[in-house]
């Protein structure tokens, strides 16, 4: 027979999950209700309405799916598309390829603007883009890129796409909570995320939010929507007033997104995005000193997500494996291009700490020395002294 | 601001989900660890063993999907469906007509054997629907159909999908781990489950399984598979040996449904089925006691989903509301045809208990009273009094 469940203790700083607050698992592990009991009605929609704090959007088709992040940009682009629609996707990183992958399964045509990984997606690009390609449906591109740290500047882009009458799918995945959304000011028409990133929640669920105009264009589609477990007007009439049966939701994933939510209010959203870039910059500090490079410009890179080229001779399992077996600390490997390039050291929502940064910073130190590698400056140094320089 | 999260205390004899074990609730609420974790993988790996010997399955494609038994439903049929291909899909309840509804989303053509709701699909009707129809890729069917509370028997049928060279697929969401479901034996090519009904898990997960047909078929076809979130061969890579990056699995949902899974087979398969079969006797002689008659007939009756008529001049809501209210439990009221007209009582997984019978009879038999119907026998004496001759 199998053994009681006993998983090692970590530190996730990794591209997510994040740790996870006690209060959520806590909330999580309350026995279930029925999922059209009152009392869970009542919960939903507690939920739906700090979605929409968070998000910062008044549409009203703003719901948590019950599925995982990838679930989420599935479901904008498959309640979206036609087949034979366009879709310009802007590719700078991985998530935005695979959305270029669904953009075929739902039978359209993705237009590729292709960026280099690790740049941003320039607007004058997006600009000649949409002026030579007619009938284009929607823009989707990715706020923040997991696979590289680069934020994506979206006021110009959204704009260009509203001058053109596209619709604007944007991939918040792992900005929600840790830097600005404004779903609203930019005029987004579809957005998903995870709540495994900075909203540090267990995955399992992923936050949506659909514009009037998104749900217009649901509305006059000439074809069913090609999946029935993400049709977003079915799932509007779960969560609306209707009521509708559709399927069973995930209570307790609902009742630990309700707590995660209900933390970050508390905490504030502004507050909160403070906290990531104060300890980003004690992390970046402290990588720097020790003769590190960031991937992205400092103008792009999320807090969240410190993309970081691996030194020159050492070996990226070797110090990965050494973090996990050693200080139970997790950090992420480099996707694509940057495999065995890159780390990818996330401090996300209750991951991003003070004490994360500092115990990652000597770890760091001790397993490189290890390897051989001369370090110029102490790193715990230099995050130290960034920290009582802000206070 | 938002309060505590304080839901009710229910007692779950719904139609799901059941009630979930303090245990599984522990395990559910454990830390996590990463989702590439080396820990995590050996509990994704523990957690498809005992799928495949709650399945009675040796396919090495069997795995729980993100997302709910819905979602299950659309990976079999997302998977295995090509545009223009034909798929006989049963229909004898509310959840076969979903499946006829997910047919048409991937482009292909359902042929439907239509049944009254309420009884079983006759082997003869579907061997004259295979004889008659030409390039059928599929025939799907509701095993435990939780609409109505009919089990449909599959060995004939399975038998005759095999002789016209179909693909069998079964929708196993209410049946596993309450009655013998038996993947290897009906030779079943494609199966899906939930886990909040007999399994007492959270909902959340899709638990499947695919035969080397199915997957031989998927590895011919000529078109994508619809879906990316539910694409079975990215998520074997995931699942398998590979371990290719997909999505981010549920990890506190995964931890969930193996403490489930084991706690399922600590019993003991048959064991279980056992006692689903006694408590529902006990239900069912308690019932009938009172004068209340129900829907499917004995031979065919689900011990999990008790679907019952509701005595007439007696009112649906009324009841339903009563027994919420004053007692905590959750039943179900009927679907389709049987809105209003019906109730359906689950005694799933860990709800499953002679307490909860005896605490439904007499909470039932309270209201009732209220309502004026005239009992004409104690349901509780006479459940109390099957018990007792069963030991």
């Amino acid at each position: 027979m199998y053994t009681d469940l006993n998983p090692g203790k970590r530190v996730l700083m990794g591209p997510g999950p994040s740790d996870v607050h006690p209060r959520v698992l806590k909330a999580m592990s309350t026995p279930l209700v029925g999922h059209l009991d009152p009392d869970f009605l009542t919960i939903m929609n507690e939920t739906r309405e700090m979605l929409k704090e968070v998000f910062r959007t008044k549409n009203e088709l703003t719901i948590a799916l019950s599925g995982t992040g990838s679930a989420g940009m599935e479901a904008c682009l498959v309640n979206l598309l036609e087949p034979d629609d366009k879709a310009v996707v802007c590719i700078n990183g991985l998530f935005a390829e695979r959305m270029a992958d669904i953009v075929k399964r739902c039978g359209a045509e993705p237009v590729i603007l292709p960026t280099e990984w690790g740049n941003i997606v320039e607007p004058e690009e997006v600009k000649k883009v949409l002026e030579k390609t007619s009938r284009v449906k929607l823009l989707a591109i990715v706020h923040a890129e997991t696979s590289t740290g680069v934020r994506q500047p979206l006021e110009e882009i959204s704009r260009l796409t509203k001058e053109a009458g596209v619709l604007f799918v944007v991939d918040a995945v792992t900005s929600l909570a840790g830097i600005p959304v404004e779903t609203d000011k930019w005029k987004v028409d579809a957005i998903y995320s995870g709540t495994q990133k900075c909203l540090s929640c267990p995955p399992g669920l992923a936050p949506v939010s659909f514009s009037d105009r998104a749900i217009q264009s649901i509305a006059q589609r000439t074809s069913p929507i090609r999946s029935w477990y993400l049709d977003i007007q079915m799932l509007q009439s779960y969560w609306g007033k209707e009521r509708f049966y559709h399927h069973t939701a995930p209570i307790n994933m609902v009742y630990a997104l309700r707590e995660a939510l209900r933390l970050v209010l508390e905490e504030g959203l502004e507050e909160r995005f403070y906290r990531h870039q104060l300890h980003s910059k004690a992390l970046v500090a402290g990588l720097e000193a020790m003769g590190l490079k960031m991937i992205a410009p400092l103008e792009y890179r999320l807090p969240e997500l410190n993309a970081v080229y691996i030194p020159e001779g050492i070996d990226d399992v070797t110090v990965r494996k050494a973090l996990l077996n050693e200080y139970g600390i997790e950090i992420g490997g480099g996707l694509g291009k940057f495999k065995g390039k890159a780390w990818r050291i996330g401090l996300m929502g209750y991951s991003c700490s003070k004490a994360n940064v500092m115990l990652f910073l000597s770890a760091l130190e001790n397993i490189l020395k290890t390897e051989k590698y001369a370090i110029p400056e102490h790193g715990i140094s230099a995050a130290a002294e960034f920290y009582r320089n802000e206070n």
